[in-house]
């Protein structure tokens, strides 16, 4: 459905880097949920870049709620947040060098020099701020449900922070981190690494880890809706990730069947896992345990040095200086919208699954 | 959509291992396609077990085309192909105890204890014979807009085969050969490897990789069916697949933007690039260069090993072993698989693009 | 989705008139729901040809399930039901003079020739029979919630039976006519109108009319999924059905709003209306009367009569005669057909809003 | 999918009565089409009160283009058009007694007392407003095909105007009519029955026939996609609609097929039919004749006539008497929305067909 996301619950994304507004359209959301604005913000300004680390293009981010919300709840109609777009600086782009590794190239052949190629237009970062608006309103209605998501920066440019351990905990924790690390350490090293990028008119990589809590076993489809389906789904329409793994992941390559295999032990009347290699999935369908998946995060494609590349106009070869205002990595600012996009697609399965009530009726096996 | 996948060119699955059949209906393919029942024949073979590196199930495979071939062509109606199950034992299942990686447990949460759990019912691999029946019927519609599917076992258990170096020829090489490897060397060591997992009563999982060539430029979506997104949604719905990571994937996390950026280039009047670490895709379309990702397959789950387990139907801690007939490795009989999702996403992808007439007609810029 | 309909329950047809069989795969229905093959064996002899008043063609509908029933229940996943052609002429039929009011010029433009032009192939009424054996499925479900679909004739080439008046008893009423009509008398002066239309070599038309009582109030959507949406998309890929409408439909137009308008009573602590001239539905949503609604069927195509026409593969005029087995009106076997699409909208609309176990666990408001 | 309609081209509608907007985001549309403001201000004064005919709430329509729109041509990329609400009077609301035949009492069994009732609130005409403005933004792109639509008032309370007759002249007498009839006597006297009504502190309904002409042949689907099923499923959710019928519709019961059958004939090198009962749609699939169809449009539920009802809160009897600002009738304001219901499902047909870029690369058979 292009821009359109989800079944029960969809999120629809409109708009560009140096248009008027991005905004998202959410349908499906349950009747007579608070919608918190304060919340909405704190969950902005986690994306909002903060310091050297990031662009230095500042936007506000003052959001309207144009319907679907009355009286400080969702009327169970749709509800369509606008961000204004305020702080552009148009005149730094020019038509016609491909950036490498952005989409001007691929923009020019799906829509033949129509696109507003402003800021990487409709495929520019910028976009994400609606879809944290989105998890502004959505997380909290997983929490009413118990249900709690976290991501942290896992490694950036080989750098790595702890993994999960006790999710529960480390999301409680990473909620009041401003750099999403487990390890405050980690994080300082990395914070240096990514300013020596900057320095070095280059960017940095990296991966996150998320992990999900408080899901009830029995949610999703063993084809074609599997729960590592509809999250990747979402997950892969983010710039700039190009990988994602659920539990051990690419690790299952080295592991043998009884090393993988997640032994179940009943425990406290429920039925657990012993170890998670499986991320809180097998068979498509969520087994009760945390769900936990890794994003590969290719370093921003915006860097100041002069690259080689071909302007799509002319047809002809030719060197690209990048001017504008660029993340020297992106890692920091994708953990909310890693965590909005999880939230949508959850919340999609839960409201596929429960009915569209669910998130003030709860969930009933 | 659950059991549906595509929104232009759809395919259902249905059936279950033990069940009468499993079978698909593929929808939205252009009129006048030659249907050629050898190649779904020498389709399903490259997926039947074959040697001791498989189950001993042996399954003919003799598909039955219900509906929408006439005189030998694809009529643009609905295609049901159905593939009867004949060499079942259902008694080698017991209810109750959850096999551990397996989707007992979670289709017992889903299902409420009427799913047929005989062999893994719906879970069951044996689906993907239907699967790879389809990709039988769309992958010479894609060979017709000069699109070809590769996929080979990068690496099982920690042995390498040599990756992608030049598309178009290697994937020639695969078509020919019964064990998907690029380097036949590489290939022999794995086969002992999976040999020596059974003589272990265990199992090894790898990791494949595929590539595709032949695509135009301009296909896919920002947001949210990005050529990834697409891609992804089929493949984690096929059982074992933990991971999937495109171009460099995780490694770009170890990568500064100045390595990652693939530069562009003309070259005889084409734009190309230099390398290829996005696989193919800038933005969630694609650029005109082969597509290429790998796939992180968990060891299968059925061991011969004792388990751990609980019997949900009790509520108690037991001890699991399983009987029945199961692969050491999956990782060779899935290649075909992922082949046919992969002809899935595309076709579904360039039907949208280019409109359902567009596998007679191809494609126009 | 072309040949899918529903988003929650979903029905997938496939199938030609003369080709091996027509099916259906039904999608998302609650697990644990009792499966009667009697049942469905009677909704197919309701539809099938009995009579002078119906074609000649004898069908036995010998249907085979072929996944997603276990134990005689539903197991939640995709149901596969089959039914083969077993009485079919193919020789009576050739290609190129196109059939007036038939699908056999248009289908030529879609599919360019490739089309199974056999007995009208996919545009067959034949491939009614697996909507009926759906409805099979699904009109038990929905009645294990309380709610009961009857259609009967309302009139049939000016031939008029009453409408209904107590929806409940007269569809009991119904259960037992092999004619549906509520009044005999009126049924036997339609069934010597058919019969002289068979005499005359021609066909008649008519007007059928569907209640559906036990429905809960708050179901459908304003925007696009209203009760009305769901329903008509269903009911107008029926052939022949023309038009659709619901309570007083066309009727309003000779109304004033004081008339037409239904008043609201509180009775037995429930909210009811005094008239139902909207038929159920206010604003796209139930309010929790009986949905009542009319269909206009035309009359059969296929008539003995010489007819003006073109064969379209010559490009010029020709004179045509149909040979084959026709009815002379469908207006009593298209009854069973709409009570089945009737249940699939209003299963998809259930599932949708209390999710996939509604027909299990029951609607709570 | 709720609140957006169309699977290649999309509209997804939001907004309520006294909000503070209402909108639309329409995506998949062809990059490069112009974009006409003044086009879509004249279509939405089309739609506006303009008379003591219409309700004397006075909305300037003073819409913003927030996405998808740059250098005056669309990009490809999502439109989200928004119209502030300006002229609320939401003291006129009262919430507990169910206004009749309104959406009242539905809603708050949908939604749990939780919806925006303010004049209706989702369920309100004033939602048409978006719609209006994307039917100005897709008729063009449609006119750039060939392809027009038109909508008159065929009948109000029994006065008739004449059916469309050559309809591509017809359509161009209606672009000039702020009164869409085709006998212009007619007309008069259709307005001086709403008058009448307005004196009666009542309202009256009527019909409303449309037309479109230049659609090309092979554009729909038999099953479940015909080209009756989109559009009704579209026009079944504008409020008031209770009726669709195609061609002959309803009077398809008094034909014999005979009378009802439209013989083919080559005229000009072309297919056309003789007769046009099948409004141009054979099995679900566009003929190439003009399509065809009428809708019953109930009169305003809203009249100033005392009114019994419940109030729904209290769960008792009640007597209501309506305030606020009403039509007498909507058959004139509703013309334009149907126009754009209309087109929005013929581009999503169109888009499906032949591709995204159908409305720039034009439709090759």
């Amino acid at each position: 459905m292009k821009n359109t996301f989800g079944q029960n619950l969809t999120v629809t994304l409109f708009g560009e880097s140096h248009g008027p507004a991005v905004g998202a359209v959410i349908d499906g959301l349950s009747p007579g949920l608070t919608v918190d604005q304060d919340f909405i913000n704190r969950q902005l300004s986690r994306r909002r870049p903060s310091s050297l680390l990031d662009t230095t293009r500042q936007e506000p981010d003052r959001f309207q709620i144009l319907s679907g919300v009355f009286n400080g709840h969702t009327t169970g109609t749709p509800i369509c947040i606008v961000i204004p777009n305020e702080n552009t600086r148009s005149g730094d782009y020019v038509y016609g060098p491909a950036r490498p590794s952005h989409a001007d190239y691929t923009a020019f052949c799906k829509y033949h020099g129509y696109e507003d190629y402003r800021g990487g237009g409709h495929f520019s970062g910028r976009i994400t701020a609606a879809l944290v608006a989105v998890g502004g309103i959505l997380l909290p209605a997983l929490e009413g449900l118990g249900i709690r998501i976290g991501t942290h920066i896992l490694q950036c440019h080989g750098i790595c922070d702890r993994p999960f351990g006790q999710p529960e905990q480390d999301i409680a924790l990473l909620a009041g981190r401003s750099f999403p690390v487990l390890d405050e350490d980690s994080g300082e090293r990395m914070a240096a690494c990514i300013l020596e990028a900057r320095s070095n008119t280059d960017s940095v990589g990296g991966i996150t880890q998320t992990a999900v809590t408080g899901m009830c076993a029995g949610v999703g489809e063993p084809w074609f809706d599997s729960v590592e389906s509809v999250l990747t789904h979402g997950l892969f329409s983010i710039g700039g990730i190009k990988g994602v793994e659920f539990g051990e992941g690419f690790g299952f390559a080295g592991l043998s069947g009884s090393e993988g295999n997640d032994a179940f032990r009943m425990e406290e009347g429920r039925v657990v896992t012993v170890t998670n290699c499986n991320g809180g999935i097998n068979g498509g369908i969520t087994n009760g345990m945390p769900i936990l998946f890794q994003c590969a995060v290719k370093p921003t494609a915006s860097i100041a040095k002069p690259q080689q590349t071909v302007d799509f106009l002319k047809g002809e070869d030719t060197e690209l200086v990048i001017h504008g205002r660029h993340d020297p990595a992106i890692i920091r600012r994708i953990c909310p919208v890693i965590d909005s996009v999880t939230a949508i697609a959850l919340c999609d399965l839960l409201a596929g699954r429960f009915g569209t009530d669910v998130f003030v009726k709860g969930v009933s096996l």
